[in-house]
């Protein structure tokens, strides 16, 4: 049995998503900046993908600019926005449980002269609005929070916070990759001035992302060059990746509350499930505010990576982390921020159920991991200190 | 009949590429830095083809990062290594004719605060290694130049220039999305230090790229976030798309001394033959240092657009400059820096052959081209005026 619940981390492509970068690779073969058929073709495909982004999102087709991944598009609004702003002030407003895209490239505006405010979170990872409201300044210009986060799978109150900074005239970007093709946005209805979003967490291609920014919003481009995007992002267009991406976004609009529907009975699931079959386990991010497909749990007494690499063992693929941070084997600054102690951080999984999966796989996956957790326990020497505690 | 000879814009994909790229996305389907087979597996194929690609280049594999296009990886090289060397110093020497992505990139570093030599090019387009050297100051961080030319074909004497700026101790980096692939290039003979490529143009994917760094020069990433590519790259991989890139190495690697014969006649029936069927047309760039698929050209008392136009409707794919400039409707900076007279550099008209194109296809350009390129001069008020003065 094999059972992919890491569908956060990468979405599996669907067969028509496939089926249109094909065909873009057939008809995107030329330059869509030349002037002939063959660029007529490839332009083509891209703007008829835009139109698709443009739709599950609200937005006007020539607001959306395609990047290469949210990282770049998350890089893009937090740099770009800053930059084309930054002689009105250099202060920026971020919660401390931004993705690293968004994280790092504030640290970089730091070493360029920024200052930096991160707003706390709550014990369930939200951001309080007043707390954004209390970090603005006269001169910061560009606030930037998550529409959900990926690891705890909670979903901050974006709305309350857009009127916040509208009432103060300052840009919102929000990293909506999370939300994006899974739960409705409509840019117009979160009232922010750009989102980003990526291909691959709604079933299309990896390496593909889009940033929507707000007509009339100055941002300064990542990659300079040629006039593609508008003159906004240079360099030649990946038109299958952008024509998968158009057809996944036409798909996510379509099929949303159908997925929504299939989702929830399998992540409830876990949520209640995991909890009731093995002690001191809870789950992490909030009780109610979530993403349809996240069950998050802190697993005490124990190493997340363990778990990771003895469900691998029995076919089940699961995540400790955000994409970016399992691999570096750190507890998760999420999880820190929202009070968690190291220790019990440590015992971080995500599961993350995508449309392929089935009540029966998750089914299979409470049978399967109390017996890895009790058998993990017994060789953990933090467990044994517990124990001889009680 | 429809000739495609725009191949420096974009070379179409070859059946085994896509067959590489549909296999990247079964095999990819999981998130390249995750801690499970599907991980496991997208890991894979990426460093398959990063082998492949440091394979073409004569590099080792773990200096290759993937970026999303020739584009991203000049900005990257351009703006990361100057930023990472800017305590030693803020000048960079570019020549006059490199592609937008670079010299844009060093505008963005001027307002920055670094200051900008631009090297001047000879008639041909030939870059003065002494030049290279005169422009060289105790704080210059970065040299810059290309490896050849796209718009007119022109291959650059890299090796003279790498030695010059190896005895001053400075980085060189070159922007070789003109020739990896197309003509045999290693890193180590070339003696640079970075090194730009895309795929689309050697029969791979659009919108994915390389860079090649070597081991222990330092390098600000462009893309803050995750881990990827050794933490010089953040963003989920185009896994589908490097597949492809790495599969275009392979083929390009094997094929190389083939379809340089089978190009160097096209494009010299082509070099030939325009200027003896038409009156006032000349080669643009170097007779004999030049790219073997690059057929480029001055005609003058016209516009370099309407030929494009007119050969379109006949169904042939042709350009007029670099693909980044052809929307642009300005004339040439690599003309214009070349001392070619802006009326002149107006009628650019640039013909790249790739291995799908033929010798029949050449001869049919050749026939159908006069007519295009008189019945357009009866038009020109240009032409108009020329005559009247003779």
């Amino acid at each position: 049995m094999k059972i992919y619940l890491d569908n956060a981390m990468s979405a599996p492509i669907l067969g028509e998503v496939r089926e249109a970068m094909l065909a873009g690779l057939e008809e995107g073969l030329g330059n869509a900046s030349a002037l002939h058929d063959w660029g007529d073709a490839a332009r083509e495909v891209i703007e008829h993908a835009r139109g698709e982004v443009a739709g599950l999102i609200g937005a006007d087709r020539d607001e959306v600019i395609f990047t290469g991944s949210g990282t770049e598009s998350n890089n893009f609004a937090v740099k770009g926005l800053a930059l084309a702003r930054q002689s009105k002030g250099r202060h920026i407003v971020l919660s401390a449980i931004e993705h690293f895209s968004v994280l790092h490239s504030a640290r970089t505006l730091e070493k360029w002269g920024f200052e930096l405010s991160l707003v706390p979170v709550d014990k369930h990872g939200v951001v309080d609005p007043d707390e954004v409201r209390r970090a603005l300044r006269k001169d910061t210009v560009l606030v930037s929070i998550m529409h959900a986060n990926t690891e705890v799978g909670t979903i901050e109150p974006i709305e309350e916070i857009a009127r916040i900074t509208q009432e103060y005239g300052i840009p919102l970007h929000t990293d909506a990759v999370a939300t994006v093709g899974t739960v409705p946005v409509d840019v117009k209805k979160l009232g922010v001035d750009a989102l980003s979003l990526s291909a691959n967490q709604f079933y299309g291609p990896q390496g593909v992302g889009a940033l929507w920014v707000r007509k009339g919003l100055r941002i300064m481009p990542l990659l300079d060059g040629g006039m593609q995007e508008g003159g906004r992002r240079a360099g030649t267009e990946n038109v299958a990746g952008i024509a998968g991406m158009g057809k996944a976004a036409e798909l996510a609009r379509e099929g949303m509350q159908e997925r929504l529907s299939h989702l929830l009975p399998i992540r409830d699931r876990l949520l209640r499930g995991l909890p009731a079959a093995v002690d001191h386990v809870e789950v992490s991010g909030h009780p109610v505010q979530r993403l349809p497909g996240n069950a998050s749990f802190l697993v005490e007494f124990i190493e997340g990576e363990s778990m990771l690499m003895m469900l691998n063992m029995k076919g089940i693929a699961v995540s400790s982390g955000s994409s970016c941070t399992s691999r570096a084997l750190k507890a998760s600054h999420v999880l820190l921020a929202m009070g968690v102690p190291h220790e019990k951080a440590q015992g971080s999984l995500l599961l993350t159920a995508g449309i392929n999966n089935s009540l029966p796989e998750a089914d299979y996956v409470l049978e399967t991991l109390p017996p890895i957790v009790d058998r993990l326990r017994q060789m953990s020497p933090l467990y044994d200190k517990f124990k001889k505690g009680k």
